[in-house]
């Protein structure tokens, strides 16, 4: 995470103050908890909100605290006692630090989820906006790099409107795994705390109860949080080397928008490059690393360890500033992407009719041709045009052997642009739920 | 995967008999449903599925063809004809070789996930048994490798239950994930083809439809598929890192079972490792290591580029084979684990009563001492203990400064180890649904 | 490691044959060094070299012993004994297994390597090759996929070749971490064996000694070993994926060679595909997979524990083979690579000279342009070129701004295309060590 | 890269204003170089070097030209035309924006390692004085967590030792790796710019010429350099285990230091946890992390794309300010680590002596037995011994079949404990040049 690709809004979520009032919350909600069972008094639970929940936190004098006491919830307990007074000994009774700490982590990862949520259906309507504008947009689909059959723009951002919605349906499951709340003892038995301050706190931070925690919050769940994000951000790297490869030189065929006083090199003022694409290739590889320090997390020894806790404080923000950041970007990109039409049709039409190979190849062998000999037919056809010495379609007509199965009217049938679009509307249907806007 | 870490049925998935008897139900489907539409003949299609059915297809004569032609599906289809005679120019009409290969390999997936599920099963029942049997067992909790306070074995495998429930809930979602079937042609468009053959062949497999399609089906589900298995791997490495910790010479709570003629060591004779665990750990980096490239394929070029092949056709056996032999080898070391309760009993011995120490700090507390002040009086009396100086239970009674507010009689209180357990019929409840077996 | 993506003579490294070979000559040398010392009678060490050279070791027999003992090396020292006799009770006298395993795995690898560098030398005699025979083939360079200036499709190669003498050197470094020996004892100490049993053996399998073994060969070397296959795949893939580019339909300036009998794919009879080079990018992904659980098995507990020998078992030989076979196949599809000079002219032509807006620019300064102004200048004349409303030569002399600092011959003089390529022998012979071939 | 794991004289070589100086640095070499060819004036370089010395590089200035032109190096440049004046626009010509930016993060990151590289003079320095201290201090070997036979504590640090000391090679290896400087232009022709001017700057900045480059320095010599970090951090982690497991409660044998007003935990005051090798874990795991994307930014895209950036924006800091804190930390945790040899030798002696056990099994087989019966004998009366059934010295003595080779007197000879050190001084020498500190 670093200020050049990240947002404030999740930046935020990340901050000591955020941190510190979610302890509080926590630690107040569960004194609360402790005063219905009446663990504690009554007024000492209300002072600690009412003085609590009107104070600022100190990140510096908290941390000089920690400098000293070296550990964190001890060193904010005692500034919590600077703000509350005495009544502050009745906070956190029976708790272990980490009570707070997993609780709190899961609060922030959950939160930065609801940003990630909201991008992600910014994103699903650029791409939706942006598909029905170009259903029916001809352009080549491209297989190995090299022109296939006609497609539509269109279909080519359905895919991605798809694509993307399974992301947000993995989105919420991942938010599912970690919102979790854990307030049950050194080691998880409860044995200085009732279960039902554990429900307590839950249900008011809007979290489950985790069924069986070990002083910590399991990391299988965190692990398949951040495993998650790597998934999304490989999707992210997909649609963006899409648009990387239609904004090639050759290709052409869509643009990144290109600002009035932008500048594309130092060197070579005429450049447009699809920096924001590339940018976001990069950052889906770091969003993609970081999975795996999670998945090594979960191992801890025993009851617990503290290793996860180095990782988290680092891919915590890192994984989802950096998502957060990337989604963002990409919505611009598709938002305001040029994209160029008469260039897709001037590339489809480049293969002098190659894309319609395999129509041929079918017209054949339904007209009593063996695939092998249809196939060796298109073929000896095909590569002419290939080298640039014909026209497929003159070719074809030409061909003694080919013409005994094929009637002239049969081969120009099958160089009808349209036979590829007939069920445009059956895939949009599938994806959007209608074949209209 | 290598034939030390397999098992037979789930090798038996990836093998080309399974791959080629795949193709030729989804070809053979395909040609039923295109008789359906009056496509092709009736009879072509019966004539497929009579021959093909019995047919025994031969590994070596495909391998021979696709050496020549260099392609694996026109391989097959060649063999075909071989064996159905004319009537096979109607298999494959309109289809592309990857609407063949990925509804294969996802078939081949969603059965590798059926046994995994069985396997998941096995291992569940394995750990429930065990954590019923020591449900009351007295061990110590440790967090960092230090005694904390005291748990039950039961609640050590009550967490690895509630781990493994998760992962299977995870690998149901991610079964479902990879069970689509994509007939849609060469850049899925359905040019060539009905939508309508892909909802036949779908449904005939088991499968569901994929709404869109570009000649293959989107590898973002195949990334989430692997990093989920990553997922389970780190948690079977968790509780195998337990079991290591366990069985060390200086704590010895339990032991892998150890057959007769088995020897620890060629130099070392009195030797019992825990090798099948540190084996399970070396797995799971391997199952882990199988996520990333699985990312990777994600972005493939346009609507399809096939780097993605000659990964699947390693990780997919890999991933798999490994995953179901470290399940069934876990489901083993659980089920045969032998665990030493009077060694458990030893150990929680060793600290002269430290473990109680959080107790007395919340009676300090629950008496009107400040946090502060219980924690230094609690420290005080147990750093001695610490260095092997002293019992604390008799430190403490003879600290004035803890007199002043806790009788001996208090203190002793403290010191009861049945105070810790009174919540496990809670968490079992929550964990297994019910506190008895 | 699958066969499809296999060479035999790497695959035979790992067989159990020359897995037991090894393991013999690793026995027996240390057999005659302990007879130097007199420790073991001279003959017993005449005795079995004698027997163990001409013996073929019995894969299925020693796998059958170690089902009982479920232990390899005192499975195969039984075996050995069925071979030798009395004598063989001298063999392996205070050695571990790890002696024999760890020093096998490593001379395995100094193998493998050996056959890894071959491979390399023959890529880069491939590429140099080719760089000669393209060095002043004028080909566009392009930045984010977009045309930048003019550069030689040797140039191309000679970053490649560059690239590759830098892997095989890092590979020379990886091949000397993981060339040791260690006969140490059962922690490393030389208890039982005096160190110049290992000195000796070392010498006679040309390895280095181990300076300080714990029972395992410490697996930082390994670690390191690992990443470099990984950082040499990616190399691979760099190599891979230019040639994708480059035979992509729109650019089209080289090709994958294609035999006759080949099929693009079996629907589309005109396709060529880079099917080698997308296989390349895909295996590149698998070898850097596995330079993970190699840096993971680092972290062995105290003097050793066994997690890494799983993995060693599957990517000790999945990295190799695959790697091997990734540098065959590359070197195959440089020596064989179809090159298209007319099509590199035509796509050079392509923005209509705007390649030389750089010179124009530097020109502009030259003659007392502020970098701004000149930079304004170009921009404004490139604009309407890039969207194919002009020639860039036209447009410059036609622009008052510029004609003020650029007569008509200083702007064409700015078109020249040799201009670019007057260091092409100064970086031939930095990389070649010649600038002719 | 977070404040908490930060040092400062590793974050400030990823300061802005460190970077804009060398950026400033790379100009105006290059502006003389280009001045001692003639092509610009004597005049201009000199003062460029003038004003630009002493001139402060106003980040915010730069940032807001950024903004608006979206090009960091024009915004630079202009800013830089602010300080100096009209004799700016000879700087930076026929160069190109990678030139300066490729140089300077190679010359961060040969900066940085020059500072890892003091990390790891310290570090080996802290283990040299430990293992020479500990060099004779008896404790149990262990491996598989498994009591093994005795070592000394000197002889585990000596491992250390020599593994950092490979650890150190590695890195400078790789600070040689990425030691190269690049001004080639555009596309790395040298069309704009004699290649004297890199061969000048180069010299300057203390930097090898990179032979060939193209518009970038390519990418597999950073992916090699975060590689070498992955497995530096991965020595780390071995260390950070070894201490993490010798502090356990059962094991005891050494403690991080632990100061005076330290708090081990909120709940629990007597615990001593080994929080920061356990932290030293995690740091382990994000470095390796970053390994990744380094090696999936070799393969860029023809001459460049931007996608590395992002990546190395991020993992250039990250990576070198976590490995620098982390390698200082473990300098500090060695340093201070209190050892505990009278717990080490009580471990030593838990296992009834079952340590001796390979000797015993020697001198059975030297006396005549077979190794089969020798290894038998040893192990039935090492298995009550394990059980805590006997001494494993008076079980043998009294065994009749272990009495028939060996008297009483042989086998108590097997019982010496120096018998396991006679090789240290050996081990010593090897790893440290002498046998002496």
């Amino acid at each position: 995470m670093i200020p050049r690709y990240s947002r404030p809004e999740m930046v935020a979520i990340w901050s000591p103050e955020t941190k510190f009032r979610i302890w509080f919350e926590i630690e107040a909600h569960a004194t609360t908890a402790l005063a219905n069972l009446g663990v504690v008094p009554r007024e000492a639970a209300e002072t600690v909100w009412e003085k609590g929940s009107t104070a600022t936190f100190d990140v510096e004098r908290i941390d000089a605290i920690e400098r000293e006491v070296k550990h964190d919830v001890i060193a904010f307990l005692t500034h919590l006692a600077e703000i509350v007074g005495p009544e502050a000994r009745f906070v956190h009774q029976g708790m272990t630090s980490s009570d707070v700490l997993d609780t709190t982590f899961n609060v922030q990862l959950a939160r930065a989820t609801d940003i990630l949520l909201r991008d992600m259906d910014e994103l699903l309507a650029a791409i939706r906006r942006r598909a029905f504008e170009h259903k029916m947009t001809p352009t080549i689909g491209r297989s190995h790099g090299i022109h296939a059959e006609p497609t539509t723009f269109g279909l080519k951002l359905a895919q991605a409107y798809a694509e993307f919605e399974r992301c947000k349906l993995r989105l919420i499951e991942a938010q599912r795994e970690i919102s979790t709340c854990a307030i049950s003892g050194a080691v998880g038995t409860f044995a200085n705390i009732d279960p039902s301050v554990e429900e307590y706190v839950a249900e008011q931070m809007g979290l489950q109860v985790e069924p069986v925690s070990t002083q910590v919050i399991p990391r299988d769940r965190h692990a398949m949080y951040f495993a998650t994000l790597g998934v999304i951000a490989s999707s992210i790297e997909r649609l963006a080397t899409e648009v990387r490869h239609l904004q090639r030189s050759e290709v052409l065929e869509a643009e990144e928008y290109f600002s009035a006083g932008q500048k594309g090199s130092s060197a070579m003022p005429h450049k447009r490059n699809p920096v924001l694409t590339e940018n976001l290739t990069g950052l889906a590889r770091m969003v993609r690393a970081y999975a795996l320090p999670a998945m090594e997390n979960v191992a801890l020894w025993h009851e617990r360890d503290i290793s996860h806790s180095s990782v988290e404080r680092m891919i915590g923000p890192d994984a989802t500033v950096t998502l957060d950041f990337a989604l963002a970007r990409l919505t611009g990109v598709i938002d305001k992407l040029v994209v160029y039409p008469e260039n897709m049709q001037k590339n489809l039409d480049r293969l002098g009719g190659l894309v319609h190979s395999q129509r041929v190849l079918l017209a054949l062998t339904q007209k009593g041709a063996s695939r092998e000999d249809a196939y060796r037919l298109v073929q000896r056809n095909a590569m002419p045009v290939w080298r640039g010495e014909g026209e497929f379609l003159t070719l074809l007509k030409n061909d003694p052997d080919v013409t005994k199965y094929l009637s002239p009217e049969d081969i120009e049938a099958c160089f009808d642009l349209g036979y590829h679009f007939k069920h445009v509307d059956t895939i949009f249907t599938r994806v959007f739920g209608s074949a209209t806007a």
